[in-house]
């Protein structure tokens, strides 16, 4: 089969052949210049002509979690459920996924492999409308069965309650491999999350819920530190003693933030800046338009500790209030920092930082940068660490903590809404190769 | 133990001994006349003048589900999620729960039985500023286990995405039991519910948290006729094929509903009133005062059709959408009419309904009314209805209905947000009893 790449050199090679055939130019714009958007008379809120897309709108945050009890921030609000489909194949007994490489403005490096499908719901819904995206029919029929079809949440930092729905379907028959477009095996999607900056946080998020592909993950039931029941009972927990108010406000009512025609910024130059940009791509395709983005004033980390109990991986995961969650609380990951400059963190007040930042080497099983999402994230790349200790390391454990093993975190990713996108970034990595960062 | 009750007689007998002590009188009254409530000037929304408890506003709804697409009504808005607590014990290896014989102004017969604690969020985390309410301090004692802790929905059709804290505790130490309470056994609970209006709503809604301790529904895990993942797939499918639109509005804007100094109606005198009430209780305790409460202009119908496959349950569950639901579609009863006079629905118009109410003798398994919360509607009773059909009885199932099993329904209620209230009301009665209903 022509269209099917195997092994990481074909893929890398196919990705810098694409990335040397365009040209991607980003540069900073004006808010006033940038066409298609305005800023709301009143609000400020920055609108798209169309009223569709996303705008940029203020968000007031009371709170009695963390330091900070009352702010107020900027925050993207993209009401539409996006769709990331991928579809599938099974060739000589392995699961083949039909891979795009594609473009986003955002992209450190421009190209990153990423799903079959990223629509809208409206592309989706009410395709009589609009461009039909490609491969879209294959999503919608039927006798395509779905091996994941899921909601799962967005950055709660950066969106407001943004849901996106990631499903992966199987099919039979033969069908057209696009130009941008290959057959990957999900073995080398895996093996080249351990590059920086291939596979895209899209892709990323929709293999977490292959998950249960992964052997080890049923065997893990009855191995379990907590019960499903008792990691229930945690998150309740959390949820009832938590307060959480989030109020829209005009974007011209955000306190602490200031607008010039370049940027929105926070005035302390923390958390992260909106900025206009002007986006060109020259080569076969030819395309230009403008739009304003989130640019991160520093690289983040997300990281996992994990060990192993009856032969089980467990992961320390931290139940986290962010602004934008759906329902208030979200499993992430250990450490989370994405907001601040971690490295300006005192000690102990942010728990395991020291601790994972200061692993040895031998403890250190992934460690890797990956991107945000290219159409809204200006460039912006976190550290993805793993820490894997000792069965009988022993944690001091604050309260909005819990040991949850695989198989729990894959039944979580299946109720939707428990396992937040940073954490199921990382835990994409053991969708198969569980067995190579043992 | 003297505070042991046992047996449906004793229990009975003990209802209708509080329930001869005390008079409760509830008498129409007029808004204006509604004591510490007041008619917001701007929006005519219904407010306490604490700004607590609760407020009936107004929303405007758009869908594409369903027959109307676009309507307003009023709702009720109660921010705080409630805390519905039962503490239980273990006595000669049985479980008993300490109940509570409450009254609430809404109740057809006054006294229903009840759970240990029906509390607010304030009264539970700021117990420093209020009354404490009763038995609270056992559910902070962290030695208190918690067999059961969710947080589960109300009536979505009647409360904007409101959500209660559902709590089972199990204690070892002796326990003063107050006036009004009586440990119970869960058996002689579960046996209750076949008769009319004993049980109360908050009551059932907990219960069916304690389905696991069903010994039927381990077994079935490996039987139902669909996975977890097909289900998830499905309720997916519906969430994202749902548009539900739902902005608060004044309540003085609501189309086609009127106001008089006597009720809130709707013109064509359907669906529920908003009436003024003043409550008046006498006996050992006197309490008095006045409130607004929502009366529904007939009785309604929820109906489960049942089967049995490879020996285990499975429930006919309907994905219904909900203007106050959370997360759009909830999985329903294969018939739930509230709303609307079920008798006037012609043929085939709702799903199940006629066959349902033609179901023959020997297929109808639970037949009982049961009370909605009467702290809030008054008087509203609920025909609960389980018909049981055979395996290979054929249906022809549409999108938004699926087969889910015993052990699959015990799984959703865990996750929280699946499972409306009308469901667990009915599938309260398989608890511990499951082999009654055989």
């Amino acid at each position: 089969m022509k269209d099917l790449l195997i092994g990481n050199q074909e893929i890398i090679h196919w990705l810098n052949t694409r990335s040397n055939e365009i040209n991607v130019n980003i540069q900073p714009s004006t808010f006033s210049k940038l066409e298609k958007w305005y800023s709301d008379s009143n609000t400020g809120d920055i609108k798209h002509d169309s009223g569709k897309f996303f705008s940029i709108i203020g968000i007031d945050v009371k709170t009695n979690m963390g330091q900070v009890n009352h702010w107020s921030q900027p925050i993207i609000n993209q009401d539409e459920i996006g769709i990331l489909g991928i579809i599938t194949k099974k060739i000589e007994n392995k699961l083949f996924c039909l891979m795009q490489a594609k473009i986003e403005p955002g992209n450190i490096n421009h190209i990153q492999l990423s799903p079959t499908l990223q629509a809208t719901k409206s592309n989706y819904t009410q395709v009589h409308k609009g461009n039909k995206p490609i491969y879209l029919d294959y999503f919608l029929d039927a006798n395509n069965k779905p091996l994941v079809d899921q909601l799962q949440s967005e950055q709660g930092a950066r969106f407001i309650k943004k849901r996106n729905r990631n499903i992966v379907i199987s099919v039979n028959q033969e069908l057209p491999v696009h130009e941008n477009f290959k057959w990957i095996s999900l073995n080398d999607i895996v093996d080249l999350l351990r590059f920086d900056n291939i596979i895209n946080m899209d892709t990323r998020t929709v293999l977490s819920g292959l998950l249960y592909l992964n052997d080890n993950v049923d065997k893990s039931n009855n191995y379990s530190i907590n019960s499903l029941e008792d990691i229930i009972r945690w998150i309740t927990f959390l949820k009832i003693n938590c307060e959480l108010e989030v109020n829209q406000i005009a974007l011209n009512q955000v306190s602490h933030w200031e607008k010039n025609e370049e940027k929105i910024y926070h005035e302390d130059q923390k958390y992260f800046d909106v900025i206009p940009v002007e986006v060109n791509i020259e080569g076969r395709e030819v395309a230009s338009w403008s739009q304003p983005m989130i640019k991160a004033k520093q690289e983040g980390l997300c990281s996992f500790i994990i060990k192993k109990v009856n032969g089980i991986y467990h992961f320390l995961v931290q139940g986290k209030v962010e602004c934008g969650n759906f329902d208030i609380v979200e499993m992430a990951p250990t450490v989370q920092c994405l907001t601040g400059n971690y490295l300006d963190n005192k000690k102990d007040q942010l728990p395991f930082l020291d601790f994972v930042l200061n692993a040895k080497k031998e403890q250190i099983v992934y460690d890797v940068m990956q991107s945000e999402e290219g159409g809204r994230f200006f460039k912006e790349q976190n550290r993805n660490l793993i820490i894997q200790v000792d069965e009988d390391d022993i944690f001091e454990i604050p309260r909005n903590y819990i040991w949850v093993s695989l198989h729990q975190i894959q039944r979580f990713i299946l109720f939707n809404n428990y396992i937040n996108i940073q954490a199921r970034s990382l835990i994409s990595a053991f969708v198969t190769r569980e067995h190579e960062i043992n």
